[in-house]
């Protein structure tokens, strides 16, 4: 076993993500602070450094081979273009270089594709700021937010999804000695169990976390001896071709096909996804993005031998009914619509409200204060210079200002406006507060729509029971990744989280302080939960990882 | 938690399974042998006895509700109608009651759960001998056989479902205090994993195996905290409705909801499996059958919320290479060819022999040599008074007689004609010996169906190598379940091995005496494996329970 060394190595690291993974404590193997005590004092200069170098030229990929040409076109939110251009490779070229790195990568033992897996993680975590610039000049993030979302948290959902898949191939022995007695006599077999990983991966990744969304999908197939393909979403190429490039250097520096891990490129005009998602050797597909494009997919593959991961749309929604620290709670969620501009898919969206108002420990506030106290905290943080910009980021693309502009029109009530939001040093940067608008119960097929962006919707609703149900049923129909409650009283809360587990959706109860409910903490919180329709996986449970493999039992005397 | 005691009553049973299961060494918690001095000295005779007393009559249900009519027609394949009626249930019905039961039921902890489905197992456990009786005279098994399948060797695969599911549903932690430190401050958050069923689980029973097929599907639904609704094959219920009414007598006694595990009967005339399976509350579903019902099955659930689970039909095969002891070879074989006269999901249809020959330590035995021999194996075993018959059993339908007559007027020469076999005290029985054809490559067409009953082929190949590439096509495009080698040459064992492993078949290698290709071991041989078009499940990894659950998280300071 010639890589055994590296699992000898990793050993501590992937014991503790295991142990992490499986008592669900927090763990963090890479900080989340981008502070140069932890990563050098030049890192961030240099990281910078290195971003800016990768513009207006071509990017190498020495050691993924077969280019037939360039294709590139990103452009940041913050207001320029990157003018970078990648090699671009056939779907017949993809699929040839994967099948042959299949052959060695599904033959190494377990340990030997872990221990060179955190050995690809760690080499190129010397990269988390490079990475992170680029994911902000691609998706708009804030830089602190893009050096976490894209380096050490997604590294750690990687690590999990590592550590995962480790457990599910340990589960069962890999050989036996089988001894029947039959009475005078017995039967002896020696029997043998194969991990026959389902073949080659294709992730199709996101616009606004182009890592975080795609390593839990890539290293859950890798480390269960498939090689994948990352097909990166034509306006975030450069934060995964940054980590593919460095995990291809990794591998073919210790002399493993560097195709166990390649990276697909297109551009919007000559999109690739379908034929290569269409591709019979492409026998698992993990997806993040919209529900359109994710039912297509699922059209697409089903009755056929692909296992389809996806993490579509939802309508994420929260419910204010009792509050114990009314500033604080107003705070948080005000963060949290606020962060990123409301372009992650655990954003709250519908916000349900007694319409008799909610209980705080001064009396009953009412609906409509209730709502202009969330506005002057969301303007509080927006009009906050040192804080506001740089949590708010850039929008992704137009796309997210035009919906906006769709949200105003729409004949709602405006609670808080959305207006531009300058960006320090970037004049052309794409950048808006958060919408609050209120939405009336006869507004259905406004809300049940989700709003991608910083647009919310304030819902008066009877009573809390009403708004518990309200929020069960707007699930179970249109999906959702996250919920949030504040309750007080503990048969609520109970009736909450009841009903909530009934529509198959994570739960954030009475959060306050810095913790929100669009976080989602690798090893910790399962991302996802596979059980309504904004999505059938989840980071990173059993399924997500037993899926990608058979196991092939050989017998013989 | 009011049955924690059965878990403590059953805990050593439990851990057991749960050892064999991941040590895969052999595990049998109930005996197979259908002995007197096991299981009673008038065991035998008070089962046949109970068997007897069932037919010609009503079936009763007392603890499942809400019958509006009688469903009946099952003919024992050795001569006779059973006449019995058992209560009919709609699909509204059905459902209704399910859902009902299932409130309680996954409310309960994983303990309680492994605790009371061992003890509904062990309670019905003494009805194996009526059970066997029962499953003879449906399904057309020898007693034995039946007797085994249906019990013991039934029971074991239930109790390793049981076994994979509480591993499963173990490997996460169900609570966790995650406190993540951030510099002088901290954030502290009680978590919760909620397990949330699928929910309803409906169990498409098989004619021929109908225990035994169907109990993996039921448990692993069970134990995950879903409902399940054992839908009988129309031609094989009374073996199932007789678990099924000792199971429900078991929870009804212990207080809990009988509809945990409820009955579904219909006939050939008035089918409700389709019915059924479109109910968008049914939410697994798993299938033993024909292909082209479950390609049905597959079409129905493509794009909905339902997970299908399938073991549809393969073309097994096997390459007679080169043998180390001829004799023992095709002795192996021909009882395997014979063995309940080829209608096992297992059994050898396909057999491949270089044409020149096969290599033994007497030299080479030339391909029509070696037929003829193995002709004589299976006459000596099917003329043999006390053993052919049993072994045989009956037809489990007039559709496998038609077959074989099929086959025998298919132009292809005949090696061993099958003929009528009496059954002693059953004159009517429906019962043949194997029928054994030699298939030239020309033959394509008629080795690449599925000839379900005592059918099969013996294909001369241009030499080994040639062999195992057939076989591997065959497995790819056509699915098996199983596949065997006799080689010697440990490099042609590797081969063969590989090339099998990457057509995602289970393999056997060189099996003489008391084991055959046919036979699956509970806790130790997965059965099917998931990787060819014989069927997406494998009995019982950690897909196959971990797809029938979904986590929740919840979480708050």
């Amino acid at each position: 076993m010639p890589f055994h060394h590296l699992y000898e190595q990793h050993q501590a690291t992937l014991n503790a993500a295991i142990e992490a993974n499986r008592t669900r404590v927090f763990h963090a193997h890479w900080p989340e602070p981008p502070s140069g005590k932890i990563y050098g004092e030049t890192a961030q200069e240099d990281g910078l450094n290195a971003f800016k170098a990768s513009l207006n030229g071509p990017f190498a990929l020495p050691n993924q081979h077969g280019s037939n040409g360039t294709i590139g076109g990103e452009h940041s939110p913050y207001g320029f273009p990157l003018n970078i251009d990648y090699p671009g490779y056939t779907a017949d070229t993809l699929i040839t270089n994967a099948q042959q790195a299949l052959t060695q990568w599904k033959n190494l033992s377990l340990q030997e594709r872990a221990g060179i897996l955190i050995e690809c993680l760690e080499r190129a975590s010397k990269h988390f700021f490079a990475i992170g610039f680029s994911t902000m000049h691609t998706t708009g993030q804030g830089f602190i937010m893009a050096f976490q979302a894209s380096g050490p948290h997604a590294f750690d959902r990687a690590l999990e999804a590592i550590a995962s898949g480790y457990m599910a191939l340990n589960t069962f022995a890999e050989s036996a000695q089988w001894t029947k007695p039959m009475g005078k006599m017995q039967v002896d077999l020696t029997k043998e169990y194969h991990i026959r990983p389902k073949g080659i991966n294709l992730t199709i990744g996101c616009s606004t976390f182009p890592i975080w969304n795609s390593f839990p999908g890539m290293f859950a197939s890798l480390i269960t001896g498939n090689v994948t393909i990352a097909k990166s979403h034509p306006s975030a190429i450069l934060p995964i071709a940054l980590c593919i490039q460095s995990f291809q250097d990794t591998l073919a520096s210790l002399g493993i096909n560097p195709h166990v891990i390649q990276i697909a490129v297109d551009s919007k005009e000559a999109p690739i996804t379908v034929s290569l998602a269409e591709r019979p050797e492409i026998t698992t597909i993990d997806y993040t993005g919209s529900s359109s494009f994710g039912n297509h997919l699922e059209s697409l593959t089903a009755g056929t031998n692909k296992e389809l991961f996806t993490e579509k749309a939802g309508v994420n929604c929260a419910l204010i009914g009792e509050v114990a620290q009314l500033d604080a709670v107003l705070d948080n969620i005000a963060f949290s619509l606020s962060l990123y501009s409301g372009q992650m898919c655990t954003t709250t969206q519908n916000i349900y409200i007694p319409k008799n108002g909610v209980s705080t420990p001064d009396g009953i506030i009412s609906f409509d204060d209730l709502c202009m106290k969330l506005k002057e905290k969301v303007d509080t943080l927006v009009y906050n210079e040192k804080m506001g910009p740089g949590t708010l980021g850039a929008l992704h693309s137009p796309a997210v200002k035009e919906r906006v502009e769709k949200a105003r029109n729409s004949g709602l009530t405006i609670i808080r406006d959305s207006e531009p939001v300058a960006q320090h040093g970037f004049d052309q940067a794409l950048s808006c507060s958060p919408l609050i608008l209120k939405a009336d119960s006869v507004d259905q097929s406004i809300i049940n729509e989700e709003w991608f962006g910083p647009i919310s919707f304030l819902i008066p609703v009877d009573d809390i029971t009403m708004g518990i149900q309200a929020m069960k049923q707007s699930i179970i129909k249109h999906g959702a990744l996250t919920a949030l409650v504040h309750l007080q009283q503990e048969h609520l809360i109970e009736e909450a989280i009841e009903q909530l587990i009934d529509a198959g959706v994570n739960i954030s109860c009475n959060l306050v302080g810095p913790i929100w409910v669009n976080q989602s903490a690798g090893f910790s919180d399962f991302h996802g939960t596979g059980a309504n329709p904004a999505g059938n996986a989840s980071f990173a449970d059993l399924s997500f990882v037993s899926m990608r493999y058979n196991i092939i039992g050989m017998r013989r005397p």
